[in-house]
């Protein structure tokens, strides 16, 4: 498919500067242009590739001031990040394979209904009482344990495993190999310094809109169920523990822990490899920076960083303190000497 | 199914306070609590939701004294929380879902013995000379590499992946997606600064009533074995490099990183996101804090935290002083300024 | 197979000490040595192991000096580590099993072609336009998406997971549970707080003679390629998130997370559990200590350890004087008290 600047500033309410008529057929990052693709300039910090970028076409605010003469064709629009989004939404929506009916062999328990319009890969597993919702799509060599409910729309990527009884909302994206529904990590010890296993008896909740990244884990509760409210995503390799509960619309980094029992509440942000330790109550609207420690509770709006973690800002001023401890010492030191000799 | 608190009573040996033949059908954490759940609570930080829990019954502890009149028929116990567990298992056991037998189509090389209570799942495949314990449980889309051993009663769930030669105990159990002698990470460098790989010829042994979490990789040794020793259990998405050991009924939380050679000791407990650096020795019976960085060897008994990891108590400390930082830069500069105007 | 030690003295060009005729038929580490196996000694640290051993044949240094006599015949080479590597690579030559042909049934979509000496596994799925190098290896229950590019000698091992359009170089190794290409984490905010889903429309490109450890993730680019080039050996469980780059020959140890759109340069040491922040740019020869955060750009030749990273050297200084900051708090209130008594 190929579009005109003048055409793409129709489709998205933008301004032209430059040749309307030049096309594009594909989009590349500004700092990686080339001719006939569509790049745009979100990030101030990007601001100089504009001037070099080799792409035809470049997404820029209305608000941004030029520097110097601009090879590609410019179209203004209020907000390029979410333009050049709303733009790859629409290619997707044009290009995206919508896969439907069933591939054979394929594993499917007597009784399951398949709606007409929702696939099942080739070797998957549908066991039984499984209930499909409408456009559901299962990929190859994904496990849907007995008892399972997936409403309608959800995609469920190759290799996912989803364990009994466990039950998944709609239009939720679950991707190559997230487990979902594992047992939790219970044990209790014996006196002879073993571990008996206590039984998972409950299961996993993912609500609607919540997309689970590649290999990341949600096990199931010990009882009642660990559960992922409407719109929270998830990244790749995270672990979610039993009981744990995540609110609505968070979002969370790759590689984050979330140990059993912990309830994170809505519309938070947290970076990569965070750790959040059991039995605590994160609230809504926290932002916890990339590594951070989490062992106690934390109030709404809160901003954390560090191990343990405290407010961003005195994690800042403490790195700053920790560098300089050399110095300080020195200067102790040097104290020490003067008020000797006094 | 359905008990009262006095069938429950006599089962585990308790005293009901209330009404005995009020009954229950399902189980349900304290604050979680609806009629119809019986509840536990062992926890002393949760003792305030059992004067407001809508649970029928609830299982505390003979020396806990009431503050206040309760709703719920209470069964008193020596343990409540090994209690519950008890009366979980009964349960799981009456109605887990044993499978067995052969769902074709899956794989199984010439020769491969399935006994008759085992169960292989569709998509399995099982390599060639693998030999299956009684009662083994192959779950669907599992990979069991030539030459591998599992013992009885071991479950491998979905997605399993075991490479050749490794062997698995008996009672173990494997969850989705765990990968289980794959390659060490082993590699030479070269004088033109490239890699060759240095080939991993060794296997893994898991020991007896081993738990190995989802998507949790245990790599193969280089020569000789990887060794996981009986009643350990680790959690979701650990790794565990070449040629490590883990002594006997240790458990690892989630995310854990244990780096090559290096042993482990006995009934260790280690928090989540841990790391141990390579070739070292840790001790029995050691307890690390979450996200600790375990850089050499560990004397039995420790408990550490911090990275790098010190003893516990030490870590506490110092975390306490360098909050304290910024304060004690200000009073170094005011005794500078002090000793200047002497 | 079984070899005398003057059969591999005169295959490694090294020098026999003790009985040449003693055979050997497996390796062993030094510390674990058993008659029959060939040891090494590289690492200086188990240097005393050497006159325990019962191993018989070691592979020591030309250089390295007898304390004490040795029951094993000693093989001097140049460098003991190299020459092992050498032997097991051989001996992997000889025993390893390769894998040629089609195993039913496994999905292969019309029109792809596969070479007379490659290996589809049984449950493998190759999609449509899939193309495959002579003598790649497709292990069981692996997964291809439409239009993947894999080049020769590449192998792919049961359950790993390539999503359409990425494309793999030749001399590849990818282990079990690697996901390759899912979307990358990209959401744009919606007024209400939901998020949409940015689609990924980019892809992964894996250069030649790279490895790629169990249960990693590469995700794809939002737009363009998410690269790892030639020769990089990525460990177990780390992930590449969308838009990165790594250079040549970098070796990343498990559970290491690269945030979006990060350029990580050639020949770099990166320790486990090490987090990339996002859009930074790491030189090349660079060397990261485990579990660091890295929060900016890094120059080449650099070596970091610490959250966040500095000098390895600083970080070795703040980690003492850290240490001591008691005995300093004390100092600072002991001189306090000297100069109000003065």
């Amino acid at each position: 498919m190929e579009f005109s600047a003048n055409q793409i500033a129709a489709l998205v309410n933008g301004t032209v500067e430059g040749d309307g008529d030049i096309t594009v057929n594909t989009f590349a990052k500004i700092e990686e242009g080339h001719p006939g693709a569509l790049s745009f300039l979100a990030n101030p910090k990007y601001a100089h590739f504009l001037y070099t970028s080799k792409s035809s076409v470049i997404l820029v605010s209305r608000a941004f001031e030029l520097e110097q003469p601009v090879g590609a064709t410019l179209i203004r629009v209020d907000n390029p990040y979410a333009t050049v989004a709303q733009l790859m939404t629409m290619v997707s929506e044009l290009t995206a394979k919508r896969h439907t009916g069933v591939e054979e062999p394929c594993h499917i328990a007597p009784g399951v209904d398949v709606p007409a319009d929702a696939y099942v890969g080739a070797f998957a597993y549908i066991g039984e009482g499984v209930k499909l919702g409408a456009g559901v799509q299962i990929y190859p060599q994904a496990y849907i344990g007995d008892g399972v409910e997936i409403s309608e729309n959800t995609i469920v990527y190759a290799g996912v495993r989803i364990y009994p009884g466990c039950r998944i909302g709609a239009g939720c994206v679950l991707h190559s190999g997230a487990v979902i529904g594992a047992d939790g990590f219970g044990f209790a010890p014996l006196p002879d310094g073993s571990y008996s296993k206590i039984p998972q008896l409950g299961n996993v909740v993912l609500e609607d809109n919540v997309e689970i990244g590649a290999n990341t884990t949600v096990d199931r509760a010990t009882m009642g169920s660990t559960r992922v409210r409407k719109g929270t995503k998830l990244d790749n390799l995270i672990q979610v523990a039993h009981n744990v509960e995540i609110g609505e619309n968070t979002v969370m980094a790759a590689q984050v822990g979330v140990a059993g029992s912990t309830k994170v509440g809505s519309n938070c942000m947290v970076g990569g490899q965070v750790g959040f330790a059991g039995h605590i109550h994160v609230g809504d609207r926290v932002e916890i920076g990339a590594q951070s420690g989490i062992p106690g509770n934390v109030d709404s709006g809160s901003r954390l960083m560090g191990y343990p973690a405290v407010d961003a800002r005195d994690f800042m001023r403490q790195t700053v303190y920790v560098k300089q401890l050399g110095e300080l010492v020195k200067r102790v030191s040097e104290l020490e000497k003067q008020l000797k000799s006094k």
